[in-house]
């Protein structure tokens, strides 16, 4: 028979990476995935991730990571669980570490805690992690797998996947619409389509991006807040973003009296009468960021980048329809959120959430992973358009 | 003690009418209205009715009316039960008759048959029985107890109600939208919106009612057939109804070479050229209706009195969008039925699936009895605009 270190040491080339997934293992990442969804908009620029240990087919430790610059998931399971952790069986949704981050390597912990199997959800998109992680520990003899639940986890963090594989922040875009597929009147009123508990999920939506995004027209028309007011919200609010490509914000907009940063997206200041307009709006705490426009329209993904270089990760679209429109033309959008409200508004303008270039989307594209439920006397239908 | 005789002929002064529903009248009646709906779409013009027999907690007979002409629910279930009917509760859900129409009145066999009490879900708006049926029943001294389960029991055959009470047909408003509240792109493509199971339950709907109504533009743009399509559909394909001011309905439509009564409304037939459009498509038997019509618009109650009057008393409006909106304009829109795809169709142009004068809808009038479903991947959203 091998000794125990002869094993270890051929562990990387003999044993074979297990493909079927358990029963157990599924039941155990699912409760891992859970947790890690405690944290949901409270770990930017971090992931959300949770970790189980489970010793004779029972949790003995789990935990999930809190904020970003505190413990990982795996670290605080493993301090819990102490010397019992020995022969147990992590799980994790995300590879571990093995780097110096704002907090050590988790990777050295699991080697010391005498954990014999580590089980990961998804790998590491980050470059200095992404598969070093799982090296590490198979290095000293601990059983890898990977991939188990992994669709579910990319699709909890998938802020944070989009911000490492495509280099730009996560777009959602939310509208509200009637039965009749309209977002407004002819008149432009919009208020009250949706009932109030579609309203508090809408503001919880907000909660959980770092941005809310609107164009100068919803700003004009709507005079809204752009804030997050839920009863148990005490973190800082979203940044606000307004596409104005002609400074037309007026420097009284009820959004300038809240507690939020404000970035608008102007084209280049040029000309005294928009140099004056950009001063207003700076005395009112604006970042003015310049980008060209071309018929009073940005190029999106310039405007994505400039966002993500302010340290913008996740941004939340909530209209008005030509900016919906300007994000899917640049196919842009990983996510939708529509509430439809049973009510009729009726009209001749084309008062639809959406409006963009139709030969954008000859094929009537189908979305991915519609998730349907009813929120109080509305439908709310949640959707993919990436993998 | 007062006689039998006695009691009988105060029954009607002394005898309060119970208001508070039995949960078991109410778990029977239930029952009554789930066999009167198995023969839904087969009873017009008469109403769809069910009926059980109870004694001592036991169904001991039930029966559904199948066919106009036909013995009514009551009378078959009665027949069923013989002698055993003396003392049962008899659970119908309408009014039983009290006059000769195809069939003899239902409540002499009622009276023979011994029952002692009798449950109905709603009086028959028909003015020849309308509470007169349920006098001759109190009048022989059974107890009877009216309004159980009424608002379902108008809802079951909501089109006989609408048809007795507003003297017009019933009016069912079908779309298919997307996600994007759209009907068709900017160039009309509107096929294929929804899912497999989704056009199938169409076609259900449509064999529900007596008649399915287009305008001329959606017998242009996509050459429908315009029947029912379905494996165990084996009655009369509904009639074909085309709003058409100025004949444009090309004599080689597809829909005339279907096995369906095809009526085209028009304006009043003026001048050769009209004349002549009005032959070829009577020649494809085509009848035509002639009603004036203001700026290509037809003043749509003038339009259901006419189709009443030929018989028809429910109406499944398909499209497109202006028709769907003079009907919603004119107030006669009973009942939507709208498909939600999801997916996102794009575009610049008004293609909601309901297109009229925005003054006639201010409030943004919710709807009633909102129902909501999945269909394949689709959603089926289902509500009333009339109580």
């Amino acid at each position: 028979m091998n000794d125990e270190k002869g094993i270890k040491d051929g562990s990387k080339k003999h044993r074979p990476m297990p493909t079927v997934k358990k029963q157990t293992d599924i039941f155990f990442m699912q409760r891992a995935l859970e947790l890690a969804a405690q944290a949901r908009g409270q770990t930017s620029p971090n992931p959300m991730v949770g970790a189980v240990l489970v010793k004779n087919g029972k949790i003995i430790a789990e935990a999930w990571h809190q904020k970003a610059g505190e413990d990982h998931a795996e670290r605080i399971a493993l301090k819990k669980a102490g010397k019992s952790a020995q022969g147990a069986t992590l799980y994790v949704s995300l590879e571990p570490c093995c780097h110096f981050g704002k907090t050590p390597p988790c990777v050295d912990i699991i080697k010391q805690s005498g954990v014999s199997r580590v089980v990961a959800a998804v790998r590491d998109p980050f470059p200095q992690v992404s598969g070093k992680g799982f090296d590490v520990l198979k290095d000293a003899g601990i059983e890898v797998v990977e991939g188990v639940l992994e669709k579910e986890a990319r699709r909890l963090n998938e802020v944070f996947f989009t911000v490492h594989e495509k280099k730009r922040p996560f777009v959602m875009l939310k509208w509200a619409m009637s039965l009749d597929g309209r977002t407004s009147d002819d008149w432009g009123h919009s208020k009250w389509i949706t009932c109030e508990q579609s309203r508090e999920f809408a503001h919880r939506l907000r909660s959980w991006h770092d941005a809310i995004l609107v164009g100068v027209g919803t700003i004009i028309a709507d005079k809204p807040k752009l804030t997050v007011r839920l009863r148990d919200f005490n973190r800082t609010q979203p940044a606000c973003i307004i596409l104005d490509p002609k400074l037309d914000t007026p420097p009284d907009s009820p959004c300038f009296n809240e507690d939020h940063e404000i970035y608008i997206i102007s084209s280049p200041i040029k000309g005294i009468a928009l140099k004056n307009k950009a001063e207003k709006l700076i005395q009112k705490k604006a970042k003015i960021i310049s980008i060209d426009a071309h018929n009073e329209k940005f190029h999106i993904p310039t405007v994505l980048k400039e966002l993500l270089q302010a340290g913008i990760q996740s941004i939340f679209v909530e209209g008005g329809r030509c900016v919906a429109g300007s994000f899917f033309e640049a196919e842009v959008v990983d996510k939708i959120g529509a509430f439809i409200a049973p009510k009729i508004i009726g009209g001749f303008a084309p008062t639809s959430p959406l409006i963009c270039n139709p030969s954008c989307n000859k094929d009537f594209r189908p979305l991915q992973d519609v998730a349907i439920k009813t929120i109080g006397s509305d439908v709310y239908i949640e959707a993919y358009l990436t993998l």
